[in-house]
C-alpha cells in the first residue's frame, strides 16, 4: 500500500509501517485487543530493544539521552546542520491502544525507510525519537522526558521522579532496564520537531478529514470543587430545612455544562470525578467533592471562562444553602504551534490530495514540550469513534499511511534535499 | 426532677430515668460520646441483663419470646386482659447515640417504677419490651423480631436471618448470648401499643414544641437509577458530540430535589448514594448509578410522586441524550397510627401543659409493625439540631422526662386503674 499520489517525494509503504506497528503491538498486548506498556517496565524494555534493532537495520544511528529517550539519526548531507526531528512515545496507558504514541515513533522510522528505499539524502539531519513515559501511569508526571529535554524541567526533577508507591525514581527505573543512556538530554539547537500521531478525539472522522493540521494544544485549568452541606437522615430531615451538599453539586455540573456552549470557539468542560460522603441511601449527602476540568485554546478565554466557572459555582452554593470551596489544582497554558510548521503539513496534504482540516489538540503532547524550543507542528490522523485510553483504539492502515506520507513531506521540506 | 404539674396520675423521677439511661450508655460507650451496641453482640448481651435485672428489682415478671423479646410484665386487677404494652430497642448502630431506642425501652421501666412508688395497680397488665434487632445493622433486615411477633414476619425467617458475612444466623447469635427464649413471640391479644422515641429529625426543637403525637410513619420508596451514556476524552470530545451520564444525573438530582416542593405536605425526595463510572478527572463519565428515596404519609400521593420522578427521570434522560433505568429496590406502604392512641397521646400532653404538634416519622419503628395487630401510637420527644444515628445526639432530662410522663398518662388512660 504505497501512496502513489504524483508528485510525492519519496512513498511511504503503508503495509510495512502497519506490520511495524502490529508487531510492536504484540508486546504487552492485552486480552481486549489494546496494549499494555507502562513505562520503564520489563514491557517498556521489550519495546525499545524491537524499536533500536530496526533503527539499526534502517542505518540510524542510535543514543540513548540521560532521561532514556531513544533518538536515531540519520545523517543529513550537512550533518552540523541542525537535525529535522519526529517521535512520540512507545508507552502506553495500563488499558491503551495500539496506535496512541506506537504510531509517531514508527512513522517517523517508515519515513526513514522510505527514504532509503528511494535513495533520498536530505540537507538536515533526520531524528526519530522516542520520549519517555509520556503516558505518566506509573510516576507522577506525564511527558516528563521531552519536557526535560526541552528544559521545561530539570534533569535531576526528571530523574527523581517517585513512582506512586514511592518504592523507586524514574532514574533507577531507566538503570534498571538499561535505558540510562548518557547523551545529553537536549541542549543542541534543532531545526523543527513534527510529531504525528491519532487524534483521540471524534472531529476527523465526523467530518470526512484524513489529516489534521494542528494549531496547537488547548490550555487546561483543572479545578476540585468541595461542597459542604450538612447531613441529616433522609426520613426525618424535612426538604425545607436541607443543605443537602449533592443537590448543590448536582446544580453546579448542570450549569458548568450549560456555561460551555456560550463561548465561541466552544470549550470543553468535564465534571469526570464525585465523590459522595457519607454515600448512603439513607443520608442526605453533608459532603462532595467533585472536579472541573476547563480546556480552551485561548488562553485569555480560558481565564474568563474559568471565572465565570467560579462565580457561578458560588451562586449557586449561595442559592442552595452550601459552602463550596474551589480549589485549582493544576494548570497549563495553551500552546500555539509554528505557523510555518502547520503550513508545511496543510501545503502537503493539499499536494496529495488530502481532505485536512486544521484542528486544535484536546490532549497534551511531547510536541507541546518541545514547542518551546523549536518551530513545531502536529500531524493528526483519525481514530475509530474517537476512542482512545482503551483497548478498543483503532485507526485504517490508509489513514495512518496517508499521515505517515504528510510526515515525509513535511520534514524534507524542512530538511531539503541534498 | 419529678414533673408536678397538676391532675397527673403518678410522678415519673426524671433523675432516675435520666440515670438509667447514663448508665446503659456506659455499656458501648464509644470515644465520641455515643454508643456502639450492635444487636446479639456481647455488649447487647450485657444491655440486656442490665434491664432484666431493673426489671426484676421492679417487680416485673420477665419472659424471653422465640425471637429473643424481652418482656417485663406488671400484672393487672383484670390480669387477664390484654394488656397494655409499651417498648423499643436496647440495640444500636455501630456509631449511634444514647437515646435511639433505649429511650423508648427505660421509659417504659420508669413508667413501672413511678406507678411502684405512687402504689396504683392498673386494671389491665402492663408490658415493657425490648425489641430484638430493630437497627438491622449487622443481619439483613431490621425491625424483624417486632415484625414476627406482629405476624409480619415468619419465625422460621427470622431466626434464619444470615448476617451481612453469612457467617451465623439470628437465631444462632440469640442462642450464643442465651436470649433464646421459649416464650411465644406474639400470638396473643393485646389493648394497646405505645412507643416512646426522640424524633431523629428538627422538627419539634425548631418549633418549640416538647411532644410530637405521631400520626403514623410515612411510607417509602427506593429506587436506583443508571444513567448510561458514553466515555470520552475529556480534552478532545466536543461538547456537542458529549453523552454525559453525569450531566443527565445532575439534572434528574436537581429535577428531583425541586419536584419535592410540588406536594402537600412535602414528601422527602433524597439523592444519597451516587457512583460515577471510570470517575477520572480526564474521563466524560459513561455511567452514573443513584439512589431515589422518597417518602411520604400518603400512599396514594407517594404512588402519584413516585410517578412523577419517573417521568421526569425519562425526559430530562432523553434531553441529555443518554439512557436510564430506574429499578425499585424496596418500599414500604405508610401507617396510620390508632386515632385513640394518638389522642390519647395530645391529651395527656394538654393536661401536662406541654407544648404538643401532630408529627409523620420519617424513619420506621418496631411501632409500625405493631400497628398491623393493635392500636397503636408513638410519643416524639426532641433531639438536639435533629441529629441521630450519630454520636453527638442528645436530648435533655427535661424533655425526657416529659414524654416519659405522657407514656404512663396514655399507657394508664388505657389500662385503666383499678
Amino acid at each position: 500500500m504505497a501512496v502513489t499520489v504524483a508528485g510525492i517525494t519519496a512513498p511511504v509503504n503503508g503495509d510495512r509501517l502497519w506490520r511495524s506497528l502490529m508487531d510492536m503491538a504484540e508486546i504487552g498486548a492485552t486480552a481486549g485487543g489494546g496494549v499494555g506498556r507502562i513505562a520503564l517496565s520489563d514491557l517498556d524494555k521489550a519495546s525499545r530493544d524491537l524499536f533500536v534493532g530496526w533503527c539499526r537495520e534502517a542505518g540510524l544511528a542510535v543514543r540513548i539521552d540521560r532521561m532514556g529517550n531513544i533518538i536515531g539519526r540519520r545523517a543529513g548531507a550537512d550533518d552540523d546542520a541542525p537535525p529535522v526531528v519526529t517521535g512520540s512515545h512507545l508507552d502506553s496507558q495500563p488499558l491503551g491502544g495500539k496506535f496512541d504514541g506506537a504510531y509517531g515513533v514508527l512513522a517517523g522510522l517508515e519515513v526513514v525507510r522510505a527514504l532509503n528505499d528511494a535513495g533520498i539524502t536530505t540537507r538536515a539531519p533526520l531524528e526519530i525519537v522516542d520520549w519517555t513515559d509520556e503516558e505518566g501511569v506509573r510516576f507522577t508526571a506525564g511527558v516528563v522526558a521531552s519536557g526535560v529535554y526541552a528544559g521545561q524541567f530539570d534533569l535531576d526533577y526528571g530523574l527523581n521522579l517517585p513512582d506512586r508507591e514511592d518504592t523507586t525514581t524514574l532514574g533507577r527505573e531507566l538503570a534498571r532496564i538499561g535505558y540510562d543512556g548518557d547523551a545529553p538530554c537536549g541542549g543542541y539547537p534543532i531545526s523543527a520537531f513534527f510529531e504525528a500521531h491519532i487524534e483521540q478525539g471524534p472531529i476527523l472522522e465526523r467530518e470526512g478529514a484524513v489529516i489534521g493540521a494542528v494549531l496547537g494544544a488547548q490550555g487546561r485549568r483543572c479545578h476540585t470543587i468541595t461542597v459542604t452541606g450538612e447531613e441529616g437522615h433522609a426520613g426525618t430531615l424535612p426538604m425545607t430545612l436541607r443543605r443537602d451538599a449533592l443537590v448543590g453539586a448536582a446544580r453546579m455540573i448542570d450549569g458548568l455544562n450549560r456555561l460551555a456552549f456560550d463561548f465561541d470557539p466552544l470549550p470543553v468542560i468535564t465534571a469526570g470525578y464525585l465523590q459522595v460522603r457519607p454515600n448512603s441511601r439513607n443520608t442526605v449527602p453533608g459532603r462532595v467533592t467533585f472536579s472541573v476540568d476547563i480546556r480552551h485554546p485561548d488562553n485569555a478565554l480560558l481565564a474568563d471562562i474559568c471565572a465565570r466557572a467560579e462565580s457561578l459555582c458560588r451562586r449557586l452554593a449561595e442559592e442552595a444553602g452550601v459552602a463550596v470551596e474551589i480549589a485549582e489544582m493544576f494548570g497549563r497554558d495553551s500552546v500555539a504551534f509554528d505557523p510555518d510548521c502547520v503550513e508545511a503539513v496543510r501545503a502537503a496534504a493539499k499536494r496529495l490530495d488530502l481532505v485536512c482540516r486544521d484542528i486544535h489538540s484536546g490532549a497534551g503532547h511531547d510536541a507541546c514540550n518541545l514547542a518551546h524550543i523549536a518551530p513545531t507542528g502536529m500531524i493528526f490522523v483519525p481514530c475509530k469513534d474517537g476512542i482512545s485510553h482503551n483497548e478498543r483504539e483503532a485507526a485504517t492502515p490508509g489513514d495512518l499511511a496517508a499521515g505517515c506520507q504528510v510526515l515525509l513531506e513535511a520534514m524534507v521540506a524542512r530538511a531539503g534535499i541534498a
